[in-house]
């Protein structure tokens, strides 16, 4: 060894197999709604050209450490806007290692594999906004971020499982988000009291804060990014950063953005009037009634209506979609509606505290992705259920249990047997039983059955060569030992009523009927 | 932009749902398998510490740059052999950003999870080759590879799907091994005639090689190095190549390893004796008549021997596995059998030449891998499917085709009635029917015509705001069109035949019909 010991990379875990089966049963199950939808299920690399995935890290403050880049190994040409190899003073093409990364989410790579497409055809002018196709895609896999702060619970290496609608600017198609995330989390088994898909507007947002007196990207920005903390911070906590500042539990003093008291109530006062859930219609009339009558606001509010009809109409109620005016979402890239799922399962932690998961689903409309990389607008939007949180909700809320798959022990005390315990075995997967035969290097009949108790079997075959001349084998039912130790002391008893000593011929009928697949 | 364009990296794809769909069906068949075999699913990161991984990468001439690599963002303590951390002049942690590198294969991560479970009990002095416990999985998943010289149809990122039993010496394991694939590629749809499961064991080889007196670790290697590229040059390309050298097709000289002419031929002599498939029994035979006496090859006939036998204990004939004494396998770490499974599908190239795939898995025991974390020998075997080139192979060969699932398109003509078909696309999500509502910016009925084309759809539905208020919707079934456009040239019959006005209420039922699911 050379300065390393045998260790996953901080931040990163090993996945067992009732794990793996449950995250498969997540992506399968929500992936059949997709398609329903008319979602196909693309995949792309998990390296990318880092200039192709650009910065949209979810949390800005930490966009340069954020990533897992490095340089390509490969020289390539650099290549000019209008898509032509940069050239030197000597017309020789301009070589270098680009940097390369690992996708962080699965929207970026989407945006890169739809300009490719497109780009010959965008190069040409042939292109608008207009004539952009229309592209639906579902994806899941493993992304990747580097948080240098990582806290307990949070992975470098989690799953995202997403879908997204490119080439569309009706806001039916963020309807329609909305009906996906809750049809797919019900086919995943949340009961439907248990979440609820929230959607806002962040041209409502956006209105609203020029309303009064907050216009301009940045300034807008500085005030969401705010905003944004409020479940962190709470509403005292967001009130003392948009004005003088305030110190967080450690006494570190925060700067605050500055603003004018009567501004900073004012935005106080929009997030305390909208923290209870009200119905649809309800809120949209609190939102009207705030009279913010620039054009940002009134598109907002216009699609926040249309919405509303389309939810109505597909049977789409408050039990499954409210409004939220509150959500922010911290991607920068969101343009429009946006979206999340919040859980309102609860669980006690170990410190006895009843606890909520939150968020387990986000998204929205975006629709400037792809111009960055075509320099046209192309409209787009869609969502990402948080495949590792799901789970993990799943789990501490007992909505899901980790089931250990056992598989039939062929234990082993002759050699010689070898070849008779492969035809058991063989015999027993024909009939569709899982098998497995003892291979390990101490053969102690204590060491077999605790390999056994490890693995969940539920039944384990004991062959020596005397069993074998009479044409017996030996079954035990483990399952049923486990059972009756707790009641039956007398070890002959307990041998009597779970083990037993059958004909050769009837081995794999015993072994079904043990299993309860007769 | 900034000096790249909108692609993919070089060697690297975007993977299309059809292909997404093949890929799936090959890992979940071959899946149920491995289950039935009691290897469990455990899956672990794309990214490890590049010192864990090692480098044994299959061709050992692309060691250095056969990797992506590059340095871990965050620094941490360098380790002694010891499991302790080095320590400065002042006795301060020595700290270092560690190279981390993109998994090459899945069975290095194996080794280093198996490896970080024990290596406290390592520490300790508590663990032996004896008392080294038992551990079967499978995992499936996209491993990376930086070849600088890119054949055609291969890429630098692609699927393997892998198996392995650690901790044990039986080469009863083996055996099973060579059992599983051939289980698992007929349940993945291959015919028992179109792949053979090839076996043979680097002791007999290393034996042979001995008694013809090539001996030591380097003058084996560098022969076996030569012999192992017996597919691309054939027998007189590797004859001059273990002499005197040879030219290739470039002209380029290629130095020979200046072996004796008596060596050289003892070893074309071998290959050439099995070039040929014989039973396993005439196999054995003829690998007697060597008379190699020494232990290696000894050793390796006893566990030929033994795992023939189990074979045939369970119903595996030479129609499954051969025995093929000419195989290499390029990893320097296998240590005993090694296997490998051939294709016998042919197919027929753009130029009309009839070809094969050739190896479509590969696998073996190594007993040193784990080793080289822990310190003592844990022995092992497994195998792996490349599971891309599988599926390369059931296209190329005709045995998979792939199929494009199509979703019922509702178009869009009206605004207004965008909540009748978020209605009506809900109603046939219901009845489990795909449906998609055409969200495109050109509402042409000819672009959502050719929409539906592209997407493959069975059927669309047209419907306008007469017919809303009549109570009806049109439906056109579009794969009976399409045949039909074939015969009929008529516009007006074509539309009578594949067009109707249905009652609303009737929609449902009269696309189920269509469809053929009722």
């Amino acid at each position: 060894m050379n300065g390393m010991i045998p260790k996953k990379i901080k931040g990163f875990r090993d996945i067992d197999p009732e794990l793996n089966e449950l995250r498969q049963q997540v992506v399968e199950k929500a992936g059949k709604v997709y398609e329903l939808y008319g979602f196909r299920h693309w995949d792309t690399p998990v390296l990318e050209y880092a200039e192709n995935l650009g910065k949209y890290l979810p949390d800005k403050e930490t966009v340069a450490e954020g990533v897992y880049s490095f340089r390509n190994p490969e020289t390539e040409p650099v290549y000019k806007n209008d898509g032509s190899e940069l050239r030197d003073e000597n017309d020789l093409v301009v070589m270098d290692n680009h940097h390369i990364a690992m996708r962080y989410d699965l929207t970026a790579p989407l945006a890169r594999m739809y300009a490719e497409e497109l780009f010959i055809q965008s190069l040409k002018g042939q292109l608008t906004t207009n004539n952009a196709p229309l592209f639906r895609r579902y994806q899941y896999g493993p992304v990747y971020r580097f948080e240098a702060k990582l806290d307990p619970g949070r992975f470098r290496e989690f799953w995202q499982l997403d879908f997204d609608t490119v080439g569309t600017a009706d806001v039916a198609a963020d309807a329609e988000a909305c009906m996906v995330l809750s049809d797919a989390l019900e086919a995943i088994g949340l009961e439907k009291k248990s979440f609820v898909v929230r959607l806002n507007n962040r041209k409502i947002l956006s209105g609203f804060l020029s309303g009064i007196g907050i216009a301009g990207e940045e300034d807008e920005a500085s005030v969401l990014r705010v905003i944004d903390k409020i479940d962190k911070i709470g509403i005292d906590g967001i009130t003392a950063e948009l004005g003088k500042g305030r110190k967080d539990s450690s006494g570190a003093v925060i700067p605050g953005l500055g603003l004018e008291n009567k501004t900073v109530n004012a935005i106080a006062n929009y997030f305390e009037r909208f923290v209870e859930d009200k119905s649809r219609e309800s809120t949209i009339e609190a939102l009207f009634s705030l009279n913010a009558k620039n054009e940002k606001f009134t598109e907002g509010m216009a699609e926040l209506t249309r919405i509303d009809e389309l939810l109505r109409a597909s049977g789409y109620d408050e039990e499954k979609v409210l409004f939220s005016p509150s959500i922010v979402r911290g991607l920068g890239y969101y343009t429009g509606p946006v979206y999340e799922v919040e859980s309102l399962l609860t669980f006690t932690d170990r410190k006895g505290n009843t606890r909520r998961v939150g968020s387990i689903c986000g998204g929205g409309r975006y629709d400037g992705l792809v111009e960055r990389l075509l320099g046209i607008k192309v409209p787009a939007t869609g969502a990402s259920i948080g495949v590792d949180r799901l789970c993990e909700l799943l789990l501490l809320s007992g909505e899901a249990t980790l089931q250990q798959k056992g598989t039939v022990l062929i234990t082993v005390f002759d050699d010689e047997l070898m070849g008779e315990y492969q035809k058991i075995s063989a015999e027993l997967r024909s009939a569709g039983i899982p098998a497995e035969i003892y291979y390990g290097a101490q053969r102690g009949l204590k060491k077999q059955i605790g390999y056994a108790d490890k693995m969940n079997s539920p039944v384990c075959i004991l062959l020596g060569s005397d069993e074998f001349e009479k044409g017996v084998v030996t079954v035990r039912n483990l399952a049923l030992g486990k059972e009756l130790s707790a009641t039956i002391e007398n070890k002959d008893e307990w041998k009597r009523k779970v083990q037993k000593e059958v004909s050769r011929n009837e081995l794999v009928e015993t072994i079904k009927e043990m299993l309860g697949r007769k």
